[in-house]
């Protein structure tokens, strides 16, 4: 059991399946972060969506106005959603072109990318960029994911 | 071949992995209920969003009605997408965590308290619960998959 | 080092990690797939979000008629906001499952009704096709989750 134990747990030596872990790791924290800066023009901008998150600022009408909707919300809320829509598929297709055995210089060429790509995109839509910085950014990592994903399908295809 | 398939499905029978295959699989179905508590309260409440889903309630303006945003339903919906926001990082990162090979008690104890936040945070938006209940569940699953980031990063990180 | 890199690079030699593989690969990218078609109803219905996504329409009141929403754009992101309610719980649970050491038959049968159902959800989503049409190919997807689900709490239980 001992020895089973310490072989499954040596994929983390394996360096492309480090490099994974440590890239995926950083675009789900950088994820992570959007919820962060939602609350924080929710709070600065008293714009809240549940009546029991504004019962701090009295009762009844006096309270009432803060549920409402504003601008830099929703554009954190569609950064956010725009990062689920595009992170999941990169940590899930980005897993199993790790575990495909592409060389440690590829694989670190496609995760860099990825994450440097997506960093752009939080930029281009937070501050907001002209266009087309924004979308740039995503297809960038669009086209990153969809690159793994044909050498997942190439070294794995069973249908 | 026969002896690598083994081995390689015996990740399974490694105490950590099995440990966070069983709670990240509660999680995720805690995740999928919300379909279905979404679901329950567009029927009792009859609030719908695509014209083909009332069609049973007749044609013309008396199915027209139906298609309307309900307070529950809509409740419902952000306490779905809240967890796609913060149980997809807790799959991800705790996946790559759990086999970084940490103590199993320590493992444990990382996906009791995630799990069990949840759900709280589950009842504590769908009741509601005063603030800030929902605020800390929240806060707490969220500080939980960022000690397990720290950990995937401190055994994996090659940039 | 380098007997253990190949050792866990060949999970992918394993034929049910395989098959997960491609099935997890396929609706991941069907479910990429969305974000296309979103954008391309946003650029042929002319209905935007983000104001900087509308500068090249001109100035001020000539690009603001188009920060609109369209009844086509929403179908596509309610149905891409579907795909990951349903397709990350397949990714995660499918992959526990693919872990624990299922018959091949019995994960290919899995992987291949889901991706089945999903592709019909979608169809079935942008036609759209009357219900309960929609219905029944997600709750196919579900049921198959949810069967995973038990499989894998059968094999790896350690609460």
């Amino acid at each position: 059991r001992r020895g089973e134990m310490a072989r499954s747990t040596q994929l983390i030596h394996n360096e492309v399946f480090r490099a994974y872990a440590t890239y995926a790791t950083i675009v789900l924290l950088k994820m992570m972060l959007m919820s962060l800066i939602t609350a924080y023009f929710r709070i600065t901008r008293k714009a809240f969506v549940n009546p029991e998150d504004t019962a701090s600022f009295g009762k009844g009408e006096s309270a009432k106005k803060y549920l409402r909707t504003d601008p830099d919300v929703e554009r954190a809320r569609r950064g956010h959603l725009n990062d689920l829509e595009n992170i999941v598929p990169f940590f899930g297709i980005g897993l199993l072109y790790a575990l495909s055995g592409p060389e440690l210089s590829t694989a670190l060429l496609h995760f860099r990318i990825f994450t440097g790509a997506r960093i752009l995109h939080t930029f281009a839509y937070l501050i907001p960029l002209p266009q087309p910085g924004r979308g740039l950014s995503w297809a960038v990592g669009y086209a990153v994911t969809f690159s793994m994903a044909y050498n997942v399908l190439k070294a794995a295809w069973l249908l």
